[in-house]
């Protein structure tokens, strides 16, 4: 290139998988972040924040949905040559927290944290490379009743955001279950970690692949539709029908308690409570898991403690609905020691082909007793939850929740510059109502007073302010209703009422009164 | 390493110059956040947010304080290896961001921002690699009277913080005067960029070093204290003072102001009052400066945009000293083209020698008019205002504003764990306390009442609910004021209502009471 080419303009574009935030999106989302982080602060639960970039050993290999590790983390090297990484996830920075602060922080440790989390991954739609976490823990204690405790304010905050009883369930399973089935059928040890976390990630595509899917992807292996094979577990049929056993329960538990003449006649709809349908349904599972793997010590204890959890659900009257226990929750992650929990939207929304389909996981969680103890000699317990801040807010404004509502991003009260050397005049209103205040602007520019207005619509505004030459004299102002405007300009020319509303769009009061005069146009359409 | 070596745990550290936050920093700084946020959505900017990634070439090599490009910054390669990095400063990012979307935004186009930014550059105290900025800017007006209303808004959001009316200011000056002169001296043009920014960067360090480690810097270089050379500018005596009298000219002012006869009497502080004294000075200033640099028709420029500006503020009533013309200030960033302003608080706080200092400067901007014509074919004009949020944070801490007060991170109220079998009661109380809105939790753990009043202490829990046997036969409930008990605990034995005190520290009512008791607690130690 010689050196007389202009310059070539550096192209604006954003890397694939992010994206920027508009005003409508960053007010609803606040909101809704502040009614989570208003009820985990119910709960006890207390704040705190780590950095984007840790050490990238600090961060292990636990990252979901890749198998090597540390694929899929943005990785960089520090000055003196020490890899760092983007947090992935807010739990592995949170262990390291936790194990680096240990004897200062109160235990229990009952902490709640929101932010940004990062992954190197081939972005698709809805599938973002960076994107929002809110995740609440309780490190600590070995008590299951963290657990439930935690199961119960996922319940309360999902409310409290507008979902209502019924459109949500929060399922509670126990991951030893599982462990304890792949112990028996030979996929224990460390030698066998690879191959068991090929079957949790199998496992967890249930909902998607559906059972036979999911055999597959335990036997040899599956071809998707697009033609990519994903390489299976590599499990013989035996011990695949095994681990399906653990997650047909749910199907047969029906026909099992049905069966049962102890039970039979409460079955009936007309006769017994939610509460006790609920109360029958998991008991009844509980005591065929107990049944049913009887072989595995690991999974007896994992049965033991759902009984446990369930027993505080009652006590606390979360056993009707609103959380229940599902055998057929794993949760992709490999770290995860116990009590495994999922927060999914139960109420339809259609799909993109147009059918309806159900909103599914906002949320999930569980146990993970190892990983402060990575940091430390001593094992440390703890238990966490993890809300996916996105998907969570698509659901709300689904259901048309009035905590993402976006209607009331509106702009600032426009005041027109209508003469050049009148800027002192017009500042003057401005300060005026932002004293009052209303958020107000003097219109930056040389415009006409056309442009003027189209620059109020396009901020949204709900009213501008004019005052030429004209209003000037008579010491008035004119106040411009621009929704009302836009009403009219829509059309509305055969209503009765229309010299009525046209009085009302515009209108002139003297200075004096322009500050009322405004509260009044904005009153009008702030409900 | 033999397999059967046990593993070394990780060690928990953070990466040099990152940070933790805990609940109390936390919650102080969302307050001032939420306070900067309402003044600047009042004055009729919108929220944007970009993320924290983009193209290395996208952010451009405007990186201050370094003199190679995109040094100090933290890089890496994307899946198809294009260079990205993390965002350094919010103003780059919104460039990008205007021109992507440049045709559906309202313009002049007004916008807010807050976010965290990194540095690769070598920590030290009270520098950090990862830092929050919160920036305004107005995209779109060549009009000085945006980069007029940037500053008001500055000097109003600093008051809204708590910041009294005399203890800051906020300095306005015109990168043109000082492009005037280079240009005069023979430092103009693209081959020159690099010495002007030495020299940007020796004017940025004058209330650090003085007027002579300036001109050591403008010269041949200068060596610190520790014994490190930076290299100068390399500019002869003649060049370095005439750009010294750009400077020199603040102390000049006012024994040039003292000589005049014009002015004469109104120096009197007795007579005049300070918006006159204000008046005089900044007009005064523009005199000498148009008369100084009357060889420089972009000096002179400049000079007409200062007066512009100073206009609006007379107008506006801010020439009272919250706003006052300085021609020292230069803003070390090679990007601005026109005015450029910074904030100061010019209250004295105790420095490391346990002198008073100044404050010093909490934010500042100004025009950037080819930030966004780096992406498009047109120039865009541009002017903003950034702050430093640990700095104004730790200034407002400093000045004790109530804004920042950490004394309200109180913790739940902690309802203890008095037996295993009493766990549904338990919860049964904490679930009334939340119902009523009292952040309240149930002790997670096998400790005894002690410990758990020690978590309550570690908490800063206000108050704990105990209800042992001897309370549950009686249907009733123990309240502990743990504020009051510290306070005795502390040793007040002595006092006259020492009793009185006790039987409010800890006291019993009918558990059918316990909300209110609770709540009247709560309130005892809530202002």
């Amino acid at each position: 290139m010689s050196a007389n080419t202009p310059a070539q303009p550096v192209r604006a574009r954003l890397p694939r998988g992010f994206g920027d935030r508009g005003p409508a999106e960053i007010l609803a989302t606040n909101r809704m972040l502040d009614a989570i982080r208003a009820s985990y602060e119910l709960h006890g639960f207390e704040a705190v924040e780590t950095p984007f970039l840790e050490y990238t050993e600090t961060l292990g290999k636990f990252l979901p949905d890749t198998d090597r590790p540390n694929e899929g983390v943005f990785s960089m090297q520090d000055d003196d040559e020490q890899w760092m990484s983007l947090r992935y996830d807010l739990t592995a920075p949170l262990a390291r927290y936790v194990a680096e602060n240990f004897d200062k922080l109160p235990k229990p440790y009952r902490s709640y944290r929101m932010g940004w989390v990062f992954r190197n991954e081939k972005p698709g739609p809805g599938r973002f490379r960076q994107f929002m976490q809110f995740d609440a823990d309780t490190v600590g204690s070995a008590s299951v009743a963290a657990d439930a405790e935690i199961c119960m304010m996922a319940a309360d905050t999902l409310e409290r955001l507008g979902v209502k009883r019924g459109d949500y369930v929060i399922k509670v399973n126990n991951r030893k279950v599982l462990d304890g089935v792949m112990e028996a059928i030979g996929l224990g040890g460390e030698a066998n970690a690879g191959r068991r976390l090929t079957v949790l990630r199998a496992i967890d595509k249930l909902d998607r692949l559906g059972p036979d899917g999911v055999r597959l992807l335990l036997g040899d292996g599956r071809k998707d539709e697009s033609g990519d094979f994903t390489k299976g577990a590599g499990l013989d049929d035996e011990q695949i029908e095994k681990i399906m056993q653990v997650f047909s329960l749910e199907m047969n538990i029906s026909d099992d308690i049905a069966k049962d003449k102890e039970f039979g006649n409460m079955l009936d709809a007309e006769k017994i409570s939610a509460l006790t349908r609920e109360r029958v349904r998991a008991e009844g599972m509980i005591g065929r898991l107990v049944r049913d793997f009887s072989n595995s010590d690991l999974a007896q204890a994992g049965i033991r403690e759902l009984e446990s959890i369930w027993k505080i659900l009652v006590t606390a009257g979360y056993n009707d609905g609103r959380i229940r226990i599902d055998p057929s929750v794993v949760r992709g992650l490999e770290y995860y020691t116990g009590p495994v929990y999922e927060a999914e939207l139960t109420f339809e929304v259609k799909g993109e082909d147009g059918k309806p389909v159900r909103f599914g996981s906002v949320g999930g969680g569980g146990r993970y007793d190892g990983l402060v103890a990575r940091f430390r000699a001593e094992p440390v317990p703890a238990t966490g939850f993890s809300i996916g801040v996105s998907r969570l807010f698509s659901a709300l404004k689904a259901m048309n929740s009035p905590i993402v509502r976006a209607d009331d991003a509106r702009g600032p009260v426009v005041v027109l510059a209508m003469d050049k050397d009148q800027a002192g005049p017009t500042l003057a209103m401005v300060q005026k109502l932002r004293a009052a205040g209303v958020a107000a602007e003097m219109y930056l520019g040389a415009s006409g007073m056309n442009a003027q207005l189209k620059y109020a619509d396009k901020r949204k505004s709900i009213c501008a302010v004019i005052q030429g030459s004209n209003e000037r004299e008579k010491g008035e102002v004119a106040i411009r209703d621009l929704v009302l405007g836009a009403e009219l300009a829509a059309g509305t020319k055969d209503r009765a009422d229309y010299l009525e509303l046209r009085q009302k769009a515009q209108f002139t009061v003297a200075e004096s009164k322009l500050v009322e005069a405004v509260q009044e146009v904005l009153a009008r359409h702030r409900g």
